[in-house]
């Protein structure tokens, strides 16, 4: 009920505040048999981790998942049953927030928590924090190691926009990961990294954050995956990107512009694939999801970042007794969320297609399509 | 599995095609004792109806709901069991229908259900048919009597933009459904709204279509609801939305807009209420959502909603064994699913807050927050 | 939250009360294309209603199941997405009930579910009603089909015992439903199925009830079914069977008989099988089921009724104000639960082992066990 | 959908085998505000750890719990955020399994395991060891601590029957843990307590193993907790308890007994309490539970054991080849369950009590019942 699992048969469950004992996650309905991918797993912690560069937070965290269950121990198979991940907290400078026990934070969550439950963890903004991600980043690459296994699947995200400065359309079928992190704002095109770069650091200079948005594409998701109704791939997807910090936006296929389009240039014809015969389209504005569903092209969104909470400028706020006072923030924080955001994305894009790749089994009665 | 369940503590289970038996849906969890809102069911289903003008469809469907169980029969009041309740078909022309038979409408379900079932039902798209939004609609005017009736919740929804055409900023702390239903657009401006049905005429002229975005506002949800992690209510006001048909797109507050301001113009300062004490905000690009939880103030969302895939032109497209085929649509259908979808908007935002409501109840020992 | 929905992946959710506008049931998640088993539903719905001779009551209910969604109209095959079926309430005779709404009757749910809800349905019991297990019945005749279809399962409960009478241990590997109705009473042995009439007659004649245990068998479970901790299959089925009105009692395998055996006299040996080098057990202590999960043997399970609460005698209760007050019973209705009981128990069985089947599907990278 | 998580609003997820990192549970759902009771889940867990005595498992565990999240630092008052709690593995001597790995020893859960997962954790018996209960004890005792503090619930259980050798009835009104701790087999008559030890032991003499019957009674239940249909308390307790290692039966109220009483005598007739006004009944035979909702009266459930599989006994069995071999245990095993099973079965109770307490809350408009 408290709204800390996602999932239906992948399913996980993240727990652990910024500055406790550690965070994490328990992942029951893991297929047995697979091999723990450690190295995946690893690769997209790192991408997360603050401490990048200049770009992002300065706190330095080794978040090295330590794996306790689920695991066969000499082979390193999943055994079927819950595989649980976590990482210690070891650089909490709980220090720095004593001074905000008493008092709002603009646009963060110490109020409504407070409004809510009665009480918070005040150091390091508790579940809150973008900390919270790991649990689903470790999960993800496990996911998105099933995907790749049991079904071809790829899923790449990129930074298309901060603070205003637009990436051009990519080579969406094309795109890799190695492409993306070739720079640290992890946006494909060097020159508008660059541009991106330097809004950032003017931001950064006057203690003040950005936004951005992160678009993602899914590659190799075959056709007949989503559910017709509530969990439509669309809906799912939604509710998973909404459910990251800082999130407020998003968009399947052609989203918000679809709108200006007429249903006549929207419309995706179908066509008979040269060569194999299998059905395709020869448009993609539908980003591979009608009626819900997958149609087998390549699975097109975009999520939207506010900029961070966090600015240091001095700012009107209100104390715990209602009391107006100004805020000044001090601390380490990320000027910018979008980068350390792409694994985030592609963390809960795969959570969402492996836990429908393993529903699509139970779809009918001669088993999944093959 | 079959993702026909929406919510956690008020729950939906809707069921029913476009042309089989009925459509419905079963609440389970309306708390007891509730006086049953007819005439607000009844309203709510009336402009979710199509037929109510030239620009929606000309299918003439009574859609009156009856109810079957879950009601105190002298007194009408909710047993706290589960409520059914159901249209039946009957002006089902399924004639229409049969040479859709053998294949597959441009971004239309019927290839991706075939896909996942091995069938479909054909006729009026079966489950994939706006019409499955009965039930929705029934149970969301249930869902926001409670609202209402409990905690002095209000929801509009109103149509904000049609084939680009957009409303300028309505005073979304007054706004009415009377003032929205004004219009037959729903767009509450009427000079914008004349613009609009322009629009949708003469794309209908051309056997076209159009989409657009409507916005909706829940004014008086207390400080407090929501969860913090992946039930967030942007998270599940996201999925509510985005498992709408046509739906392509969700924002909270300044949505996508908000990518573009710094957090200096994006933090909402708080501040205590002249005369109340209550913690306040002087402004609202949060849309009353921080960290998932509400904060007090008007909850703020779109949706986007691509042109409505049934267009009257020749189009390419494929038979079920893969070959290509002119497909030409005939039969009844929307130009434009805007005006119908402004109630389907309001009933799943009812949906989302009146189970977050519930939720909070369990969040504390002391009870919820009073 | 109501706890009217049972299963994960074949999710059945149950409405009605005994005397509204009908009872039903919405089956969520049964695979596409299979054949609508009609007459096997009918089979069953005959044999849980009422009026089917002396030993049940009088009421007379045609019961007949109409479905109004999920399946392909000129097919009968399941769409794949909900299949809701209802029976009306057509020989409610309400004004046999109108002197209960101020009393409660002993041993009833009246007193409980005013304490929960603050009111009741009084006519019929509301939905505490034994006629709530309409939508069980037909939802698991649905289930047991496809377990037949696409596992070999074979599911057969009869009357063991009735107010102390047992019958002696029956050939559970053939028994069959034709001889377990061979005898009104449901026991397979003409001899006991006779005393076990005479103790029901005898407790008629004066007013009063009995109850009795009910056994079952389910035949080609396949090694593999069940999940490991609180999904055991031990555990699913306790919770099913106790679900049914007047159940108190749930045994697996040798039951609360094995307490009284050492391990090296309840322990089941393996052996191959001669022939097929399967893997089976020498004897069946267990009950077929070993941590939770099916071994490959039969599943053998019992339920104990208690006697029917309602009785032809006066007896001591209160008023809705707490008075002292005698309350005669009058109506019709069953004095022993148990002949009705045997489809409802299969039913709750096959929603049980349907569910693990389709949940068996997704443990493994490979699939299923084939 | 792995099944490794109970409940609706108070939610457990455990994770662990018995012989890796280590074990626990994550408790989503737990209101915030509580003071977190270390004292309490510290007793629990030394009763039911091993090596208490010569009855039990000779294996030490600690078993100490750490709290890794959920906790506000100072106060150690729940957050309302996952409760995360832990044991590690210290004293596992795998070698002692090396031998097992290509075997199914009778009764156990080796072979279902590998039918259904292809492998399973081959030391300590994996998942399927009693030790997965760690998570469950911990959990439940904050469950209890819950009812105690905002519902005044208390619960007890006991043994009540070994070997046969059954206590004669207890005064459950006044029941204390200690009078039952007051024995090493956690019967509170010490004449009978003897005969079970001696029986215990003349079992372990031959290398044999024993079962019985535990006994629970929870007072204070107000009327009103349970929902009516499939989540009956009799149901979820049902469910609850035959989830745990070596259970196989289980009753509520008079159980399997209530078969041979006529409704007149099983009957509880309702009065007036004097004094209070209060709705009682003068008998509980209904064991506080009818139509599956609390009617104020004692919760008395009893949950059926097995003898324990682990016997020191030459056994006949098979290969993973399906060749027959003769298999002779090693190690250390408790040769009767029952002592250790008395905290698991508190703390299942107390699981399912603290879920309906909370779901309690949401059952109608004006809120629980006070």
């Amino acid at each position: 009920m408290g709204g800390n699992t996602f999932g239906q048969v992948f399913r996980v469950t993240t727990f652990g505040e910024s500055h406790g004992g550690g965070l994490g996650v328990v992942v029951d309905g893991c297929p047995a048999g697979h091999p723990f991918p450690r190295a995946r797993i690893a690769a997209q912690m790192a991408r997360r981790r603050p401490g990048q560069g200049k770009l992002t937070s300065a706190r330095q965290e080794a978040d090295e998942i330590q794996v306790l269950s689920g695991l066969e121990p000499d082979t390193d198979r999943t055994l079927g049953t819950p595989i649980m991940m976590m990482v210690g907290n070891t650089d909490a400078r709980s220090r720095h927030y004593d001074d905000l026990a008493e008092l709002y934070r603009p646009s963060h969550a110490d109020y409504t928590y407070e409004a809510k439950y009665g009480l918070r963890a005040v150091a390091g903004g508790g579940r809150a924090s973008a900390r919270e991600t790991v649990g689903r980043v470790a999960a993800g690459a496990l996911a998105e190691d099933l995907l790749a296994a049991l079904a071809g699947v790829e899923i790449v995200a990129w930074v298309a926009e901060v603070a205003g400065v637009a990436a051009p359309a990519v080579d969406e079928a094309a795109l890799t990961r190695e492409q993306v992190d070739a720079h640290a704002v992890r946006c494909p095109d060097g020159q508008v990294a660059e541009a991106m770069t330097a809004e950032i650091d003017a931001a950064r200079r006057v203690g003040d954050t950005v936004g951005g948005v992160i678009r993602c594409v899914a590659r190799g998701v075959p056709p007949g995956w989503g559910e017709p109704v509530f969990d439509k791939l669309t809906a799912d997807l939604a509710k998973a990107m909404m459910s990251l910090p800082a999130s407020r936006g998003f968009e399947v296929g052609d989203g918000f512009a679809s709108t200006r389009l007429r249903g006549s240039a929207h419309n995706d014809p179908f066509v008979p694939e040269a060569g194999t015969g299998r059905i395709r389209t020869t448009t993609n504005h539908s980003g591979g999801i009608q009626g819900g569903i997958s149609n087998g092209e390549a699975l097109r969104l975009a999520v939207a970042f506010k900029p961070v909470a966090t600015i240091f400028q001095p700012q009107q706020t209100v104390t715990r007794d209602g009391q107006p006072v100004v805020f000044q923030a001090k601390g380490r924080h990320d000027p910018c969320v979008l980068p350390r955001a792409v694994p985030m994305v592609e963390a809960m894009a795969a959570l969402v297609l492996c836990d429908h790749m393993l529903r699509a089994r139970v779809a009918r009665t001669d088993g999944p399509r093959r």
